[in-house]
């Protein structure tokens, strides 16, 4: 059974839904299934070293790294014990920079929209464009000091400036490869692939998983929880709630049928776990966020 | 009888109402009453020297200088001849720098607002701050030739940033005392002062301005064009038509209403004028700005 959600303190001004973690050395970042949220999060790597889980994939960190996470995506940062990152985390609700149209073709959230769908959630900054993400950075830390009229727009917009500055990036990048981490065994990223494509599934249990990976059911536990930092059952039913919060927003299917398509045995079970990691009922979600639309 | 209005190629893009005129040496701005726009203005003054009709004051032009233009403005730049201003125009509609609320108190167009109501619209940039002015505007040019993909979204957060620096500035200096310009007649300065005050009333024709003012009425003509660059009767028209504009969006009273209201004889009168100067008629504005409220 999954624990209590912890509540973080994360946007309780619904007008102006943003955070920063500045300059960050000791604590990991994590956004671990006790609450999956819609917040979009950027972290950008300063120094030291760590690898980053991120859905599927573990991703070293190193100097001048950027991972883009869309909301709703487990991730969760391991710094190096003896170099441990040194990282500032921006978090924000994508309605915070939408703006009107402009007749453009680009979409502000391009990155995210890219990151999500090719999963791949890292960009190394190059070298002479680093000092323009720090400075953005910056200017929002003083602003976020100094609280001067106007420093919510002027923050909206640094963030916005960071956003345009990584879109071109990452339409200049996307078809650089991606080193695979090395630290991380085979069988467990392959096991967090499959999960990965198979969580719609109901019988993905303990026994189904472990046969697939030709482990015994009891490492796969330790393992996967050493790797990842959670369970094996709650990293799936994560997958699958993140699933579901999606299908609500673009379907109009029942909540039944959204629950069985995304893998639940039961509407119940999908309502409870539904509530435990969002704290708010399907049904509520799906009409709060309707509402924002357009 | 004014002539026929002179159009300019403003704003063809009605998702993207921008335009800049960049570091111009030659002609003047002006915004004579040919033609009443909603679009905002805002003209940094590199260098050189000259003078600067909005509405009923004259200022001088020198460098560092920032006039601030709301819309429906009558204005001119009478550039000196020996050494004549070097300066960028921006153009742009307020519907460009429209963003969600924040919860903020802070407004992104409080600087043309305080322009109009306290009818200074000229701000001395301080040294120290020239440099960001003019590296805004470096940006929205390189932003306008490049045309990388999000330039007009990138020129939105540019014009954002002058606009908010601009109200920071001006929310210091408001105390601060204009000196008036020497090389303008008083009693000429006394009478613009005098239409503005009172271009409502129907019976503001030459005659009655010459005997205000103590001069003759053909001398009054002359002076009158040499100093504004137009007739007494266009201002006296444009300045009505300006008022109408406003009262037409912020008013339910009917054409017949606001004709009398501002100062015209007929409302056929006022009709014929409204098109010529703004090119739709009073009944096409009001739906039409309606319609991109809110």
């Amino acid at each position: 059974m999954m624990e209590q959600p912890l509540r973080k303190s994360f946007f309780n001004d619904p007008m102006f839904p943003f955070e920063m973690v500045y300059r960050d050395r000791k604590s990991p970042q994590h956004e671990l299934p006790e609450h999956l949220h819609d917040r979009y999060e950027l972290v950008y790597i300063y120094e030291g070293r760590g690898t980053f889980l991120l859905n599927h994939n573990f991703y070293d960190m190193s100097e001048g790294d950027l991972f883009v996470i869309p909301g709703n995506t487990i991730h969760r940062a391991f710094p190096d014990t003896e170099v441990p990152v040194l990282s500032t985390a921006l978090f924000f609700s994508p309605s915070l920079v939408r703006i009107p149209s402009l007749g453009d073709t680009h979409f502000i959230l391009s990155s995210f929209e890219w990151a999500r769908k090719r999963r791949k959630y890292k960009v190394n900054i190059p070298e002479a464009l680093r000092g323009t993400f720090m400075s953005i950075i910056e200017q929002i830390k003083m602003e976020l000091e100094d609280r001067k009229s106007g420093y919510k727009h002027a923050i909206c917009l640094q963030l916005q400036f960071l956003l345009l500055q990584l879109n071109r990036l990452m339409s200049q990048v996307q078809s650089e490869t991606e080193d695979p981490v090395h630290s991380v065994p085979q069988w467990m990223q392959s096991l967090l692939l499959f999960i990965d494509l198979h969580h719609t599934e109901n019988d993905l249990c303990l026994t189904t998983l472990s046969k697939r990976a030709s482990v015994s059911t009891s490492h796969l536990s330790r393992a996967f929880k050493q790797y990842t930092g959670i369970s094996v059952i709650d990293y799936v039913n994560a997958k699958r709630i993140a699933n579901t919060k999606e299908m609500l927003l673009t379907s109009d299917s029942s909540l039944e049928i959204i629950a069985q398509k995304c893998g639940f045995e039961s509407l119940s079970h999908f309502h409870r776990l539904f509530k435990l990691l969002t704290g708010v009922t399907p049904g509520a979600y799906r009409r709060g966020n309707q509402l924002f639309k357009g």
